[in-house]
């Protein structure tokens, strides 16, 4: 990923030296665990223990063998063969490269979903304060871009909250199934080894045996990861989205509360940050797919995952924690126009509660089909002479021997709208300091 | 879907009877509901119950009605009306059509997911018996397309099986995640309704109400059940690729039981059921991808979902419904040559044991780089010489002095490499029916 | 794909008659080749040509054989020696299957291309008119959803237009790319054929040899296909987008002249077709996935590919096809409101124009920040206090002392951002019929 | 892209010092523009001539600047205005980002594609050459994984050539339609412009104007390029999955002539190469995706593209490249055994030729149904009993009745199946140097 879109804590988890730092972690386990079951001399795990380590010499010296045998996890071990003397012999022992990957690989995943889930809550928590804030704050609702009915803001903030909920449950799924080690050796027997090391390894490191593995672990626990990351990001998506239209010079009902200008125009002020969180979406579900096409591997392993992993897994991660970091600050920031939401509900002059009407009328004995009928045609009136609609309805006789109006204005108000919404906070378990 | 992969009982549930017999329950629970709770007349819903129905004329009609207004849940709910007589003022009182259309789709998905979940627990049952059947069928394990090290056959089928476990997990949650209905109206404001006929109309479909909605259900959802079939169907494919490759010609250790022949070679008998599910694994890809840009809808709703999801829910649940069916088929009459597969293991001459013999040195005390080049040279030159491996190690030097002929057997040894059998199949929790 | 969005003609090109009239072309074809080089009695020809046919029986009849056999072509292969007779076992002479599917749906492909030209031309032709109908009804131009400079709706028209004759260029090109016959035999070396079979074939036809085939044609032909119409679909979705942008209640510069109401709310007019066209494209960008994942066919072919188009050609051809007829629809019945666009234009009371205002300051010596500092400046001020940017101008001494009030009109001028509009017309080679 | 896997020259294309001195460049070009049409000063346009430049220091400069405006393009305006001093006003003079950004980044993307087009060009020569090595050089063709009748690795060479000439073609289309820029301004009006800089601009570039814009040239551009390379990319990817399946340690008629050892298993030759093609494929198809949904931007433009491209762009170039020169060096290298193609070609003892036997019985006036069923009889026994397949036939009464001995030679030679290779290669217009 890019440096502009990597974020700390996220990016030191894919640098260079993370990753070597996590195979020495795993290197270090499997010695110790081999030593205690007896299969590696114990001094051997002491040397190994004492003298191994990763600091920037040792990276360019690993980098160097690299050069020289194109294999990085090899040249890996023999840095450490080299560091350790002798006993490094007994460094990787009995092991393939991808017991050692693969293993650290779940170390580098399962912290960056435990970042990822860190930063979820965070954007939930300023989430859920804004729409607090904003339970009772009404703005028109909206379908297929046209006014609908009213909502509140907060309901609507409520509804981002409600999706992360899932979003969190399927990072927390997504952290669980990749959190599995693998020592298995070279295409799953423990030929070499035993499934007591792999269990005493992955108990080391805080992750699950894997159980069954071939060479590797299997790719459908990163698909399901990547899964993870790319709904994520359609529903930060969705929220960007909604915040990129109600900014619109027409609706300016919210605004970035840090927008960026124009080169150009210096009178613009753009909803930058949502546009970027919109288009890494794109990439979030871009990766997904590659990732899928990454589990039919032929027989114990090929390598062609490989490659498409070391692009995709960091930028996905990078770019997820970015979104959510960014979004964060998008929602605390967020400038709301509550008066001009009050303004935009009016500009249909009350069409917006014919549905509120239709179902007076159907109650009132009206059949449907005719009540239907007849309000479109009220409201293309209404419309058409830019008249409030209550005032049309007012004068036709066919709505006047049906409903007194005392039960048009039942119809016609918004409170009755939004009755529910104190109890629609409850039912989802948002509930403000004061309980309310 | 096409016919050609539609198979019941998946057939049935997406036939338009269907769906306009779920919009009907879904309406009928809505009349009773709101009757309970005393916001339509008892007789209303009693009139409803008793007069609506779906069967081959009244979709004849709903047709006839949707070809003149264009809206097919309008037409239907038109449709009611008609069977209802004047109480049908009240059929669908309050309700946008994505009530009825999202709630009934929950309907169609959960039900999908529990044929997915039968069927799917069918193949681990074949697949586990094929397992236990061959746990000592000794064969090469390849990497890379070559051979590495010995497994068996039925270590490849129990990883299979492992995987599956983890698909089956992901299916069940997925079924849990669609299981919700709304009723809470155009902007999802219960505002014509109450969350309470939400919750009873809910419970009386056996589903949850989703508690926040806009006009539809949160896409999301949508989105993890295509993920869900979209990972289930690369596992397939894993599955289908591998015995499409091990049926290969010159590999030929085991050949689907009813392979189809060449219109042109007589000779030929070809792993078509594994191609086309190597096929159809890249449209359930494909569609997942359609479902994660359907997430981000605007405000309280777009309808841009809706052409999309018309055409991938059913051939997603179709077609992973073929693949898993298909693929039983595959796994029950597959026909398994373990002569073959012992011939093949023996092709290399024992240089798949060549990891065993460097470990063995490197315990002897030599350096695992110099011990690596020395098995190199040995491993090629038995391949230039086309001789047995053992013979070429028995008569160097440099193997004599540091390894006996005892501990050279141990490491040449097929049974030593495949210790751990009975473990892995234990710590499955695959056991046969004699517990061993 | 689905009757709701299967139009005529594209529609008859999919059916199932439609294909056997293609397979049975290509087998005529082949046999009167054949008969021509001599390497089948003429008289067995002749009797195919003459005996020969589909219809509804026949069909029927062929369902019946491969409901026995399992495969399609073979049992159309079968019937066709049933209706011939004895001369009937030099049908298929020398052929593979996928000589004849590959060659009938290169047939198909073709046409299905020549349908959508007609169609893309025909839509352009509508945008065309309304563009030069439009050259001069100014609105604003939009970007970042905010209000950017004045454009015309006629220039906004005649980027789409220019933007589908990139699209034309794509279609023909993968018109010109797919119309390619193979007869070849079982891996492409006319073992039992001759390449002049093949080039008479195509020749009779109106095909081009594909010179090199395996078993089958290349699949990145079909991916650049899938291609076109990917793109394509992503270009009518930038339209529709636009429309429901423009269709929004705040905004209301244009509507679907034919909008669907919403079975709950009188009110409503929405722009479903849009919508509907902005789904379909990401069924389109979806279908191309999986087109690009057939490529990789193992050998001289394996069958993975046949599955996925079975399904994913006639859906993308049909949605494709349903999308420019539909969006023909659109745009010949958009309601344009010339007067609320003027009006949405001065929304801003003069921002807009404060890039000229700046390029005015630089020209007269003040450095480009301290010019773009003092504009953010007053743009400021100017929305602040919800005056006229004129007048804020006009009432500063900094802008006084640089811009005497004559150069300020000119940067304030509509018609001097617009003054390139004819000329923009002119390059583009669009002129109404007077030439103007 | 990752270090790992960008080669020179592509990996200096996309530095951000080559982006820099893109980007004056064109600032460069619009000042000489303007001056030359007389829209700033001569003097003006000399003096950012002399004295912009980009350097390190310059670099480091200008991101100063953007870690305080957030705005990379107008920080380098900046500056450019910094290094040039009173005069700097004129820079970027009624300019927007977009202007300079999308005109330089088409200079990126024609470069680019001229350096795929160089590579594409050196592996098609390789393959050639190899082809034209291996006319004659009989191997078996191989149809969904098995045994189908012989082919010549030349033949198979040649078919990659001739995909490769298409994917040739379409990046010399895909550089051609992206090779245009833009200088219109902030919504494509070229208000404080006219079209004759954007001429006169691109001219000095070697670009064509874009003629219609909006704030940016239009995305179809990009999508058609990045199809092109996706389509590359899975050309690629059948070559490279191919030779993998012909590496295979049971087919063994080639191998990577520079394979990769394995960490573990000293006598393992991998072709790492052509599986990290493989991986690579993936990472564009998806790429792609992206860019498709980068197409519907809103309005004159949103940003929502930009994130994506500083990605994807780089990467899908990189990646190709990187396949391309890969691909060149495997092919170059490879080892090709035609011995053990020749003895693989006899493992089924003559029954790749049943279609030969089959149509010479047809000949004789047998018929297709009857004659298939025979021949399936007689390919079992040879198959069960092990037997060469003419000895089978030989010694059936119903063979020998209708065929004699030399007319079942004939069907059984391979000469004749090949009859016509020389053929091929001349329609392909691939001649070796003697013409022959």
């Amino acid at each position: 990923m890019i440096e502009r879109y990597s974020l700390p804590p996220m990016r030191e988890l894919w640098t260079e030296e993370a990753k070597y730092r996590r195979w020495l972690e795993v290197e270090l386990a499997v010695a110790q665990a081999q030593a205690e079951l007896g299969l590696i001399p114990e001094e051997a795990a002491r040397a190994i223990h004492e003298r191994a380590h990763i600091d920037e010499g040792a990276i360019a010296r690993a980098k160097e063998i690299e050069a020289e045998i194109k294999h990085d996890l090899l040249a890996f071990v023999r840095l450490l063969e080299e560091q350790v003397g002798p006993e490094g012999r007994f460094v990787h022992f009995g092991l393939t490269s991808s017991d050692v990957i693969d293993t650290a690989q779940a170390l580098a995943l399962r912290d960056g979903f435990t970042i990822l889930i860190d930063e979820l809550k965070r954007l939930m928590e300023a989430i859920k304060a804004r729409a607090l804030e904003h339970k009772h704050t009404v703005m028109v609702g909206r379908t297929h871009g046209g006014h609908a009915e009213p909502i509140t803001f907060g309901l609507k903030l409520l509804g981002w909250h409600h999706e992360l909920e899932r979003d969190l449950e399927r990072l927390e799924r997504a952290r669980e199934v990749v959190s599995y080690g693998k020592i298995s050796g070279a295409v799953g027997t423990y030929a070499h080894l035993s499934p007591e090391v792999e269990e005493l390894v992955c108990a080391k490191l805080g992750l699950k045996p894997a159980i069954l593995s071939t060479q590797i672990v299997q790719r459908d626990r990163y698909a399901q990861a990547l899964a993870a990351l790319a709904i994520l990001g359609a529903g930060l998506e969705r929220i960007a989205v909604e915040i990129r239209n109600l900014a619109r010079t027409e609706i300016a009902e919210v605004r970035e509360g840090r927008p960026h200008g124009s080169s150009s125009m210096p009178h613009k002020q753009n909803p930058i940050t949502c546009e970027t969180i919109t288009g890494l979406a794109r990439l979030l579900r871009a990766n997904l797919q590659a990732a899928l096409e990454n589990v039919a591997l032929w027989h114990e392993r090929d390598i062609s995952h490989s490659s498409v992993e070391r692009i995709i897994l960091p930028d996905s991660f990078l770019a997820a924690h970015f979104m959510l970091r960014k979004m964060r600050e998008v929602i605390e920031n967020l400038v709301v126009d509550g008066e001009r939401m009050r303004r935009n509900l009016e500009l249909t002059r009350g069409l917006i509660f014919s549905q509120g009407v239709l179902l007076k009328l159907v109650e009132k004995g009206m059949a449907r089909a005719a009540a239907h009928e007849l309000l479109q045609e009220l409201t293309a009136k209404a419309q058409r002479e830019r008249r409030p609609f209550k005032e049309v309805l007012l004068e036709d006789e066919r709505i006047k021997e049906r409903l007194p109006p005392e039960e048009l204005d039942e119809a016609l108000s918004c409170e009755r709208h939004l009755r529910w919404v104190e109890e629609i906070f409850a039912r989802a378990g948002v509930l403000d300091s004061t309980g309310s």
